[in-house]
């Protein structure tokens, strides 16, 4: 039987103190109360009138900050990181991830998502693990690296959206001559605070049949027909059969929207706002049950109505540049840029009227969020300020 | 725009540092790779090679230890707290949470459950509120106390599970001349993680109209009939109609299972255990969408077999004595002792041979764990070991 | 290789003429028709325009009429029956269906539902069979019967409801020294419509272990406590594993509605109309995947208000008389009388409220309909006409 | 009140009579039994034991017969409907339906599903209307007619596939100097049979801003992108919002399927055998609640494995030759011939080896059936016979 101590805080080893402290709803500082509180200290309990401000608050309050991470600056510490780190067996992959300033250190981007920027060098293979933590990688530059999932070679180029449901084996290889750099998001943190975790190791190398570039994954030729859903084909309970959704579906889907809108027949968010969240074609559910992930293109000069949700997001400038709004505070953002927005957490985006991108200044923004937990759980709601 | 850090622990204030080690799987320390780190912690970024072994352990690890609180012992702090500590608004609620050794000082009972002893004396209302925290109330001694749902006053009896899905208005009335206890089970830490609360103040007193003691809910009245779905009724989308599920149905659900066993007909988890899960009458689901709900019977005699399962659960011995065996550790309880079993640590029961309870011996275990989450999310496993 | 007709009729096995016919929406009639239309007729085909009235009403018009049989004759017809006709292998059963005077001839009460007398002499049984008809069985009056389903006898008492779910083995006994009789339930012409029918026969006895005449059955041990879910069982995807729905739950679930709705806190469909649905206690669906079944109780002196449904019903009144609309059409029923609600004709009941009845008066009504059916398919419509 | 008859068969009017036969698991024949059928005749009943071969048979024997329409036929005898007879308000449509030979001359394709040939003439329009029937368009030829679902122009080209659920206005207008001629299927028969149907006259014309021929509808460029979902759109209950399925997209998921098979990969049905289901993009389901769409390509010289499945079928051939057998009969069939397979009959298709069809000889093959409805009501079976 493991004895009991006094409750410790788990970082320093040092004993955590009730305080008895005089204030709206609490009762009065008393030699008795305190010797109560001393009891509670022994027999491991904590009253809910000291707590209920924290853990019953109005609304949510979250542990996170906005916060805005460049692009330019991942993309050179990972090229270091290159230099100087091995990917291997044991560390498993070259992945360096946000780190929320307030989440204490943690590489946590927010309370339930793990972004991060992986990097693989020419030749180089991360080898084959598979693990219950849903994961995609999103692609903002560069090409020449495939995913391969349970065998299934995936290449990855700008634009890319590669969806990967727990406990798929899979491995990465780059085929060319020059590094890459991509984006991994995963729900990591959630499942770290839930406590659902299995990792196993794969095989040590890659298959030579897997060693092929195609142009399209087995599942992008079996799933990737719109509305056709192959005879033959038994996915698996959840997560998306398809494995990537390539970037010029993405676009013509944006692009269809705008000019809808254009023609008068609606279609879009909000007035210049496109939008599609990337979906199973198997169910329409979300691609993987913990993380949605969508595809913003907010026109040029055009504003966002400021929202709120509960749930976190991580967001990465795709493309062309402008202003988001977290809460209280505004950050310009271009090409790569990735950042945080908490629960409950006002946000909008305005692309800069006078940038000259490649989508005639539009900002395209890709985002993550957890918001399947929350709706799977009663728990979602959403708040359109006005 | 907020300024950006080091990384700080939040409970100290100190920075963290990250620190580069040789390993398996870890790259040789070297002022380089020192100095990587260092850019690191500027930019907020950590690597996934140095967390790997923490954050994708093979098989759940919990941060939670298993841990026996004492009734008797719970009982006397919440009496001592009746004498000390009003009830009211602000406070709210007279409940004193079980705190898991191994996290930090706070009143978790595992990383996803909240439990509490609540106490309520003689002609004392527990102000109405509502929250998004989905909550449970369990009776294992005393009576005379009611709580008020939307208006709508549920008595408490021995033996009474009583949930109460998210959003519901809802305060408590002591009716009689007697203090009484019970346990109160919610969500908080799982909403404390993902950050969905929401909390709203009711009305400052009880009405008139609700002020009556009734031997059975309007609820039980309505939804209590085995299979049988009042017309009429409309009910919320998530979360049980029924907001009171009395013992004498729990009782003779479990001794017909025992029966069915005798009689060469099954019914039972195992041999000389019953069980039965508390669920919607509209659509079977669990009450609560982030809270299932249980009663075990374990025979005189009988050992259950060891189980481990994702997340976590918290048990109330409701009657007889026996030994609980957790991970490695074991104990002897007895009536309404708690027990924390943290994520994937093998759990069996055994009830005391020698004992004279009244139910012959049995021993008599209601459990709440955080199961539907799991299964929600396609995270649910469990293995029997044998 | 079949050859092929003309088209004929299939009872008369005279060949269908197409008939030009000038009107609305038609045609004008030609010589160059008439021969056109012979041309169709050779090769098999008939034009939308002639059979649009009859196929896309504007609102669905029965081939059903309304109707109702006597129980005083069918008791009769049954006894007489039970003189002359044995129960054995190859008939099945001593059961004689209601069939509506404008379906053909055919043993329907509706074109979606059957609904028959079964007989049963002191001693005898019905051969055990399966079949894929969903079925149940309501008892109006008597006692002594039980059904046995895959082992599980079930007794059957005045007001139970026993649905069985399609391809469960099941055969009857009557262990009393007194005929009984009781109404079956199927979806019988549904399946003919639709070509879904398998049938087999099983042991030709039943076995001395299942010659018990239990209070409750296994099912209702398992399945019949509120809100309470065996956690050993694994229920059939579809159907209700509770084989029972006793009268006294009904009875309590209708009594209480009416006294929710005399304390002021509704619960009633409509004033003085208490009304219960027997679902699956699994999932909360209905018992049977194509036939609902529901328990109405309408007070003294109370009338309901005109109801129309897509789909069809049959009622029996169960105890106390009144007089029922159906369409155009009035007729005063009392105990055992049935009847034929179709498609889309308006309904409503008034309970006599002169009738000195056990229930104060009230008419009690069993009902079961095909609205599964059309609640599956999108198709279900009602209209509460005002 | 309605008086009531003798039942009387529908078409005839001539009463219909109980026969007394003996033979297997029926009772004798005797003047008592004679006697008894006359009272169950005047009473409107009808025993069972007479009745269960015909309605509980072993198996699905269905009421329809396989049978083969040919192209050629339908087309020039909807050529001459197109000289003879006006597409206009009440007639509606100028559609000319398959009548199974031995449906008794109705036009049911089989007892579940209308299938039909349609015709325009050049600058005809086909009136607005909408009603409860689901329904679809098939293109085996032509193109240059639009469909406009509530103001959508959708074209139609050969090869392209459009559903449109229950209760959607629509309207056809052939914008050419040329006749085009496609395949309806509906549910009519089904919705016959349980007696659902609503039907709402439209707009008299078409609007100007409806007169334009887009090269993809609305629908599509809005649901048209492969698991790109708008986030904007808010689809109906049920039916597919994607309004057309292009050929391309067909033929290249089928070619696919080939391929990967090629490549060791699997992806078919069985060897050389591909096929698609056509789903909603939005939730996976069948793209109408109660008819299944696919299309099958069966390589040169392949034949499929016979399958029986509960429901029945209608194919029609896209291109290919090659032979079908259903139940014991066998078709040599080609470009736009129609069949029906109905309930539980063997089913098998073989490519000419020799033909010198488009796609290098395989027999393509456009299938539509009712299995929805059997899957949502747990009467779906199949058996592959070997």
């Amino acid at each position: 039987m493991t004895e009991t101590f006094l409750a410790q805080d788990t970082a320093t080893g040092s004993p955590v103190r009730l305080q008895a402290v005089a204030g709206p709803g609490q009762p009065e500082v008393t030699p008795a109360l305190e010797e109560l509180y001393r009891g509670f200290e022994r027999e491991l309990l904590v009253p809910l009138w000291t707590e209920i401000g924290d853990l019953m608050p109005a609304h949510p309050r979250s542990r996170a900050v906005p916060h805005v991470w460049r692009w330019q600056t991942l993309r050179q510490l990972a090229a270091r990181a290159g230099d100087l780190v091995p990917v291997g067996r044991g560390g498993e992959r070259r992945a360096i991830a946000l780190a929320n300033p307030s989440l204490g250190g943690r590489p946590f981007a927010t309370p339930t998502l793990w972004a991060a920027i992986q990097y693989l060098m020419p030749g180089e293979d991360a080898p084959e693990h598979r693990h219950t933590q849903h994961a995609f990688r999103f692609v903002v530059e560069g090409s020449g690296v495939w995913t391969v999932v349970g065998g299934d070679p995936v290449p990855m180029n700008r634009g890319d959206f590669l969806p990967q449901a727990g406990w798929n084996w899979h491995a990465h290889h780059n085929a060319t001559s020059e590094p890459m750099a991509w984006i991994d998001g995963l729900d990591i943190p959630f499942q770290h605070a839930t406590e659902a975790q299995f990792f196993e190791f794969g095989r040590d190398g890659i298959g030579d049949a897997e060693r092929v570039t195609p142009r399209r994954s087995r599942s992008e030729r079996l799933w990737g027909h719109p509305g056709l859903r192959p005879l033959a084909a038994t996915p698996a309970p959840y997560g998306s059969p398809l494995l990537s959704y390539k970037w010029e579906h993405t676009e013509a889907a944006l692009r269809d929207q705008l000019r809808l809108e254009r023609e008068g027949f609606g279609g879009t968010v909000e007035p210049g706002h496109a939008a599609v969240r990337y979906t199973s074609p198997h169910d329409g559910s979300d691609v993987l049950p913990t993380v949605r992930a969508e595809f913003h293109r907010v026109a040029r000069g055009v504003e966002t109505a400021p929202v709120r949700e509960t749930g976190s997001s991580v967001y990465q400038v795709f493309d062309g540049s402008g202003v988001v709004t977290i809460g209280d505070a505004s950050w310009t953002v271009t090409r790569g840029d990735l950042f945080a927005v908490p629960s409950w957490q006002p946000f909008t985006a305005r692309s800069e009227a006078g940038a000259t991108d490649s989508d005639g200044g539009a900002l395209d923004l890709f985002r993550f969020s957890d918001a399947p937990v929350f709706e799977a759980l009663g728990l979602h709601r959403t708040r359109k300020d006005t």
